[in-house]
């Protein structure tokens, strides 16, 4: 399978469009009369963002009362319809394709014309309500079609240990790097993971949690993946690192994970998973979590209101990808697996400003990348992780870690004080009670 | 209308249970051989929670494999029957009409009792999906029943500020009143007050956290409460604390809630709304929190899976109240207001400890409490006390603390640091951007 950028995209005279959009006047009176009705209607909606619209004859029709914080480049009348009529698909396909261009920041753009989709559609409201499959075999297929690009390709852009979920900024001038560890051990701090526990994580990506745990909280730990160069990256490291007995990488679905631990551990899979397979993920947590004392702790992008993931994304960047929201996974995860709700932390604009920094050290490989994977994928990758940024910016998504127990033990702790720094009171409870 | 102890209850002979379990024998051997056969039944559910089960004859068919943890002391059949056909609602009533005693301490007897039921049965399944009637009229008669006891009987039992929900026991040796000015002041943390803000509170109590506010972040509060007695003694408060001038005490419902303001809180009221009303709590959110930079907390019993109230515990001592989900929170209450969850945190353990104060200070007035409002009513208020500490210690009730802020504005903070303690983080994050 090739990059997702190109699967089946049409191509396009976006090289053209490099040097100016291409002008095409439309032969029909009616279809002119039409074009201009759908520019007027487009533009009426993007005022309201100060967002410029320009047609492909140079026409602008903006009314905002403010200055526009940029403008959308319109190269043809069918970029035009698919804008107006379909947005959330046709905008990625136009801009991939070149024949949607911004100027301006791409940043802001994105995050002013996200602005107007707080509220689902209707066409997101019925298509929340149809499931998305995903078996073993599809789950597998859909994590190659997007991890296994090449493990070059993310070094070229993510921090140094490969974490490509949120990171967290604790103060304001940490870097990248020094975000994502702060994020790795605040998942071990919340778990309030013990020297000789046992951890199991679905979904390690490259390896950096697991091998953080064991090295820095003595756990043994057994993490799950089906992206093969990743297992292969993370065991190879495991070993240069001498944790290879603490750490062990295992190229199988999370679903297929046996025994029992101290902990559950999954960073940025659920978004993978799709409801209808919450069920079984419900099953495997009620059977892998120790009852008495176990703890786990989800982290993933989800929503406030349930609506799918934007179909340009869901089609060009992760098939079969849902970001959930919260009454969804207490509701058909949590619930079914008998486990209480501890802790949610909200770390959206954590997330934005994880994808601020991947946007820029993607700009910077850009010609790497052009001449390797072709404009189409570089204008796709831009754009997505552009477009994420604005939307967690916007607020359409969300970053949540969830911390859970099982219902009929008592929670492993009692305040947050530890894991912000103050003095430990896990303990104390039992003692006193 | 009377305590609510006393409401409508039967009058039973429980003076004479108190020097020892009237015995009747059954005069109908069909009767007997039914009864024996519905003890089994019953004894056979204890024994998994080693709770002893002993008839009104001196028979007991305890045959659990450890040593019991007490003993249920069944004084007739009636009673029998009525813990075998619906024990949440007949366990109550034959407890405060001593027709139902426990040898051995209250409450590790219905922690025991509370684990047989971590699942809904399906009476509760059925009738979680009946709606509860809550009316402004009705939604004070309930209030009423409850709140407008009198306030010397509060005082008699809860801290001297009369905080009468959740306290926070920040380390091992905080006492109640300690703990409730560390939960008043955690949730104005929580809420990142700043001088000069607005506060709406919905449902304040005798007002401590009103006045908490006020004093300590110098915000401006207009305070919501129906319960007649409670408001008099907080305007009362209020002045003598000369804090009349920022703490405004309002007779009346929080859904006529007026103006526009920086923070909306309640705490312990939420239990009260009734899911029915979720639509209008939330229609009251979206008009009186400010879009930009506005946030707000609920603090609320609730549960991990939707479930009623227990049957007793409503007719008796809370009518009209429901625990809700979160699920149920954000889905009919935060989305439709467009909030996004910000943090969430369970604090059932603290809400155990905190009942088992107020039992203990609640038993040192035993004497005057029977004297005032008569033995059936301090039953039902000590089985009230004991069983709702019982429940959070089983977790079969949760205690949430959900913060939440406008879904289109940007979060008002980025960590939690400051919140325990740390550096302040809030403002870097716009700087930096």
């Amino acid at each position: 399978m090739g990059p997702p950028g190109a699967r089946s995209a049409p191509s396009k005279d976006w090289l053209a469009s490099q040097g100016g959009l291409p002008r095409r006047s439309s032969h029909s009176p009616l279809a002119g009369w039409l074009n201009r009705r759908l520019a007027g209607l487009l533009q009426w909606k993007l005022s309201a963002a100060a967002v410029r619209l320009q047609l492909w004859d140079g026409t602008s029709l903006y009314g905002g009362a403010e200055p526009p914080t940029g403008t959308l480049r319109v190269a043809d009348a069918r970029t035009l319809r698919g804008l107006v009529f379909n947005p959330h698909l046709q905008f990625g396909e136009a801009y991939m394709a070149g024949r949607l261009d911004v100027e301006g920041e791409l940043t802001p753009v994105l995050e002013a014309v996200s602005r107007l989709s707080l509220v689902p559609s209707l066409r997101e409201r019925i298509a929340v309500r149809l499931p998305l499959p995903n078996s073993l075999s599809r789950a597998r297929r859909n994590v190659h079609h997007h991890y296994d690009l090449g493990n070059d390709f993310y070094q070229g852009w993510l921090d140094e240990q490969l974490v490509y979920t949120c990171a967290y900024f604790e103060h304001p001038q940490v870097s990248l790097e020094e975000a994502q560890r702060a994020k790795l051990d605040l998942v071990c701090r919340k778990l309030r993971l013990q020297p000789g526990e046992t951890v199991v994580e679905a979904g390690c990506g490259w390896g950096a949690l697991a091998l953080h745990m064991a090295r820095a909280y003595g756990v043994r730990v057994r993490a799950f993946n089906v992206s093969r160069e990743q297992i292969a990256y993370a065991r190879e490291r495991a070993s240069r690192e001498g944790l290879g007995g603490r750490v062990e990488f295992i190229d199988d679905d999370y679903r297929n994970v046996k025994g029992e631990y101290d902990a559950f551990v999954s960073v940025g899979m659920l978004e993978h998973v799709g409801v209808k397979h919450y069920e079984s993920l419900a099953r495997v947590l009620k059977r892998v979590l120790r009852r008495e004392g176990g703890r786990g702790l989800l982290h993933f992008i989800g929503r406030d209101i349930a609506r799918p993931l934007n179909a340009w994304i869901r089609r060009r960047i992760f098939p079969g990808a849902y970001p959930p929201t919260l009454a969804e996974v207490t509701t058909k995860v949590l619930g079914p697996a008998r486990m209480s709700v501890l802790d949610v932390e909200n770390l959206r604009l954590h997330y934005a400003r994880t994808l601020a920094h991947w946007s820029r050290r993607f700009a910077a490989i850009e010609d790497r990348v052009r001449s390797r994977y072709g404009e189409e994928f570089r204008r796709a990758w831009e754009l997505y992780l552009a477009g994420s940024e604005a939307a967690f910016l916007a607020g359409t998504l969300q970053l949540f870690q969830v911390v859970f127990s099982p219902a009929e033990s008592a929670p492993p702790f009692l305040t947050r004080v530890e894991i912000y720094g103050g003095e430990r009171a896990d303990q104390w409870f039992a003692a006193t009670r």
